[in-house]
């Protein structure tokens, strides 16, 4: 990523970072404290709540009428991968233990239902004529949101995912939470309702273009800057758009491995998946998808000078 | 029970079993309606629930518009049923297995988590215009309630623990959840907040009185009736209102064995509870809330037929 690109987000990233530590910090009782402090000290990209305040900003001039909203989706997305690793059984992320790990299942477990609680307060303190309506998307998306996390385990034992299917789960459990933070960045400082169908569309597909690009980078990425293995989904057989793509290919071309799971080293699946062109197809796919956002943004005059670089950032970022 | 008192709850629990029914339906994806719907077939008390709706009936003549606000403190305490369950590593409950041991820990800890989202649907739903404050209840009743757990959980490795600890345990945890159903029950449906610090201060009456009965009848209950073994928190050395007193009552009592969790079966220890004279003790404490609970309702004119029933239920309730 460029430095200005960088430079240019970091001003938002860094009053998250601010309102995360205090909020996490708020717990009284440091079994619950402890853990969801833990959290928010480990390295964020904080993409979805700098939606958020971008979103805010463009609409309304200013951001802070939109901080518990992007409070509230950052906290909720960490749930969401509190226990997603427990169902995972992931012991490391962002380089560092998961909650699971350097605590205990009960206390991860304990550690995210209080996190949904807090969310939800935060989300309470939001200034906003339209704060029903917030929070019935904030709802619909954590039911949403699991339901795509049932389906991702669903698929675990199914060996016939389509890449359809596959794009339907990620539209639920990752896009979603893209969606909603652009929709209660808008909502949070807007007078009216006018766009949030724009809204919910770009972010749905910014949404797959980051799941994607998560996909492609655990086959091309590099360990240091990513801060955990590569081929970690090809090791757990794990259906992702590389993998499922790969396997539709392979089926029709006789010079692919035709079970690229078998492969007996990871570097070899990366050299396969290479030559059956899925790298090429997933920097298209997300280049649609961004494209498409972009397009969208148009429409509505969204321009706001970070929403540019957030977008190329994530056709192009390495961690 | 008599069975006039059963009759007269009957009518409001019948309701509440078909809403939840209903309710449990609802997830389109059979890998989360199928453990959540499982949790609303195996029978309950459901007590809760009808706290919400006779409040509501006694304040506003009817209780329709208090039944969004009735399912969601049910769901709500399902959720941390099934949470709870595995953090305790319980296999069974009213006599069935529970989601974690019948289904898997991933998909208790999943379906638990959209129970979450759909009780906050539900309550959305709810036309009151107090929904804001009824929502900041709920939010913070969930929030104390995994407090009350994790107090719980570090109990389990602390031997000093004292009587006020763990009533303030119990308040959180369990009574809490009582003085929301009061709450609810009266904001779903009035024209003020007036009483709301009573109604609280009832449910956290209520609710330590249940909770103490519920650790008397792990050592004076019937299996059959109770629908699980007694003598479970004895075997797993929990502490509770009796294994609490029972321990204070030994340290001056020489004649009492001293350390009730060494003795080499239950029938012993329940024996050295009765000799010890905590059966009785626990009865007062019960009578005492209740009694207060009754005196409250009073003050406020709250007279309605099933609190009565409902009171005395809980004072004798042998499951």
């Amino acid at each position: 990523m460029e430095e200005s690109s960088k430079a240019i987000l970091r001003p938002y990233q860094e009053r998250m970072e601010r309102e995360l530590r205090t909020f996490a910090s708020l717990p009284k009782l440091a079994a619950l404290r402890d853990p969801i402090s833990y959290c928010f000290t480990l390295p964020g990209k904080r993409i979805r709540s700098l939606i958020t305040l971008i979103t805010a900003e463009h609409f309304c001039s200013d951001y802070e009428d939109a901080v518990p909203a992007a409070v509230a989706i950052e906290v909720l997305h960490n749930f969401t991968l509190v226990h997603d690793d427990i169902m995972d059984e992931d012991h490391f992320r962002r380089g560092s233990e998961t909650v699971h790990t350097k605590w205990d299942i009960g206390t991860a477990i304990l550690s995210g239902d209080a996190m949904v609680a807090l969310a939800y307060q935060k989300l309470l303190t939001a200034q906003s004529p339209y704060l029903m309506t917030m929070l019935e998307a904030f709802t619909d998306a954590m039911f949403v949101v699991c339901e795509g996390q049932a389906r991702d385990k669903e698929f675990e034992t199914r060996d016939d995912v389509a890449l359809d299917d596959y794009l339907h789960m990620i539209s639920q459990k990752t896009a979603r939470l893209f969606a909603l933070a652009f929709v209660l960045g808008y909502l949070s400082s807007s007078s009216t309702t006018d766009v949030v169908g724009e809204l919910t569309e770009m972010g749905e597909h910014v949404g797959l273009a980051f799941q994607v690009r998560d996909d492609l980078l655990d086959f091309v990425g590099d360990k240091k800057t990513l801060g955990k293995d590569v081929g970690g989904d090809w090791r757990r057989r794990k259906k992702t758009y590389i993998t499922i793509g790969y396997l539709h290919k392979a089926k029709t071309n006789p010079q692919l491995p035709h079970d690229l799971f078998a492969l007996p080293k990871f570097p070899a699946a990366r050299d396969a998946v290479a030559q059956a062109g899925i790298v090429d197809e997933a920097q298209e796919f997300i280049k649609a998808r961004l494209d498409k956002a972009e397009a969208i943004a148009a429409t509505i005059n969204f321009s706001h000078p970070v929403l540019h670089h957030l977008l190329q950032f994530l056709a192009e970022r390495s961690f």
